[in-house]
């Protein structure tokens, strides 16, 4: 009588991959961590709203201005003004922030998305949760395509959903995804878990490719929950899509979950969000209330900083990582390692079978090899994978080349030494 | 096939009482959100975490000292420093935060918890539906004291849960709980969800109460998880158990669950915490990652500061609400409320029915009559019971006592203005 559900819903294998790196000392290029803080501007927000429990009065954002103002307040102490910012949100997020987020969607695609479709989350991992509670009853299936980030597996435990994969495969230069294996999935499925840009392959898909998947999902009556939380790392002219603006036919059974985690560099504040059609706002934001009751309030207060941001940031973003990842793709391309070009996000999914000193190595052993004898850690492959087989047959590893500079020559280093030919 | 889980997990009553209570005008102690900002220290803290992103070097937290280092700070900009706290923690929780919430019990109830047993959530509520989904598969029975917390069976209905009610019964100057109705109800239980001090009577359960609860969960080998987040609001010499160090006997079968929203004034952070036996360990923390990650990384640093407050504080936070309490009871009884004074907590749960102005009235109309034409906004009590026999026969109205003064003596003139007899 003291068992509980032991169906294996566990602790993250990524942070485990971080702790194992701390122990060792090895440079961290397991998790998608950046390396960077948040800008400034949008810390100085958070701490104007804590400390002053009210909004700015003037919308200005002029740097030195906010500066000045909250020296001033810190001189001065609490000000015993009413407090909202410390206190409960609404629970789908606070309207201003709903707005922007509006706009923001007007802004990047043309999209016009209602606040009301709009529900402010504890990050994109409770956006997604709360999306797959709300569209799924126990059994559903659930289209996953291999690889995969370990959440979307486990959050199907959770909610007692079947996950049924489809596999991306590596075709010389691109990862292709095969439409009749898709159809076959989607036939009984309720949902397909759709990511792009790409983790952890750096596949974005084009327009094409996402049509015939909006496709063959209308035809089989199922819906589309996305993962865009790399939308601003699209490279070489490739394109991100807002799938319900884009494809309108299938607006009413897509929702979209996103978060500034990443592009903010600001993975520690959990603040997410998901669109979602009319029809399923009430069930989503009751299931999101009553799981976690919102995001918190003074991350919300600062995130409509991040919203507003201007263009150059984005792109900036963009070319960043885009130069971190063409730089360690080479160095893993001159060790050995097999590559398809990543088009986006800021991963490495790289063949290790050609590696002499990996080869004939399992992912775990080809990981653990770097993470103790070359002072990189990285990710297994076959932990994006969800069957037996294809987990067998797993034969990458997954880098992170979001850190910084720094870490990245030094990571080049220990790999040219320990791995070169 | 655009059928999604329309299974009625809405959006929070009070929360709604809240938004009326905004659109009236009316004074609003319906939702039991402090009027008061949280600890000034605290705030900085948070502010400091987040824009410094690494803890303050030295351990004071001297009040002077931190004002003058975040001036500091704010006036020369960003350090370019590594940044740790506005990124990911450990999903369980700051190490340093978790040895501090093991302090905190040794402090307070003598208990000695292993940090390993302790993870830090988002919000008591969080803490409460990963207890409930750790512990509960679909269909099992989980039993409910009316009345109740309308997040108890909303997340049983997100888990597949099936509640079973038992009910807490006013006789008098007492809530009492049938030994027989509880022992028949156990019978088939998974799990007892348990909040004392008690949401909304305000009853606190003695240490002979619980015992009998216990005795009871273990003959019929049922778990336990609590709702604590009340636990420094206990009036006139009661007294808060916490159960597994109390009663060890059941302790590897009690899931404790609490937040400093409330004692912290704090309901925005999202910063709540779970003890949990050692058995479940594994599963309470993969599930509470791969649900949500983790508590906001700057608010687990500003939280450490939380549980190092003197005693004095949380003294002060019992006679605060005690005296709000207690004055807001005199009023609602001098107009014919009927009362079981509360032992604890800050909620006032008072039969309207011999209310000249309220008799014959439903909880709802009653509500809606004292919120457009007393301006007073308060919560009707059939919310708090989860049977359509119990909901009908619910004859109470709850009031938040927790506002300021100023709020209490507006709401005290409008009342006695227009109950008054």
């Amino acid at each position: 009588m003291l068992s509980t559900n032991n169906d294996s819903v566990g602790e993250s294998t990524i942070r485990l991959m971080t702790r194992l790196a701390n122990e060792y000392k090895a440079l961290n290029l397991s998790q998608g961590v950046p390396s960077e803080s948040p800008p400034w501007d949008m810390r100085l927000k958070l701490a104007w709203g804590v400390l002053n429990g009210m909004p700015l009065e003037s919308a200005s954002l002029e740097k030195k201005l906010l500066q000045n103002e909250l020296v001033e307040l810190i001189q001065n102490g609490p000000s015993g003004k009413l407090d909202q910012i410390n206190q409960y949100s609404p629970p789908m997020g606070r309207a201003d922030l709903r707005s922007a987020i509006s706009e923001y969607y007007k802004r990047f695609y043309q999209y016009d998305v209602s606040p009301d479709e709009i529900t402010v989350t504890l990050g994109a991992t409770e956006a997604f949760a709360s999306a797959l509670r709300t569209l799924g009853r126990p059994g559903d299936n659930c289209v996953i395509i291999e690889p995969f980030h370990e959440l979307y597996p486990n959050q199907c435990k959770i909610f007692y959903l079947q996950p049924v994969f489809v596999s991306l495969k590596a075709t010389g230069s691109e990862w292709i995804l095969d439409a009749n294996e898709l159809e076959e999935a989607l036939k009984d499925a309720k949902m397909l878990l759709l990511n792009s840009p790409h983790n952890p392959t750096g596949k974005v898909f084009s327009r094409d490719e996402l049509k015939a998947i909006v496709d063959l999902c209308l035809k089989h009556d199922v819906y589309i929950v996305t993962d865009e939380i790399y939308e601003h790392m699209c490279f070489d002219g490739t394109s991100h899509y807002v799938i319900p603006k884009e494809f309108p036919e299938i607006a009413d059974r897509t929702l979209v979950c996103n978060s500034l985690g990443k592009s903010a560099s600001a993975t520690g504040w959990r603040l997410g969000w998901c669109l979602h059609p009319p029809h399923v706002s009430d069930t989503y934001r009751g299931i999101h209330d009553q799981m976690t009751v919102m995001s918190p309030h003074p991350v919300q207060y600062a995130a409509m900083h991040y919203f507003t941001l201007p263009d150059e940031f984005f792109q900036g973003l963009c070319r960043k990582y885009k130069e971190r990842v063409r730089k360690l793709e080479g160095v893993l391309a001159s060790v050995g390692f097999g590559i398809v070009s990543p088009q986006g996000a800021y991963y490495l999914f790289v063949d290790y079978t050609e590696v002499e000193k990996l080869n004939g190595k399992s992912c775990l052993e080809a990981a653990m090899y770097l993470l103790k004898e070359v002072g990189v850690a990285c990710v297994p492959g076959d932990n994006f994978y969800g069957t037996i087989a294809s987990k067998q047959a797993a034969r990458h590893l997954r880098f992170a080349a979001c850190r910084s500079p720094e870490d990245l020559d030094e990571a080049t280093r220990r790999i040219q030494q320990h791995l070169g030919r």
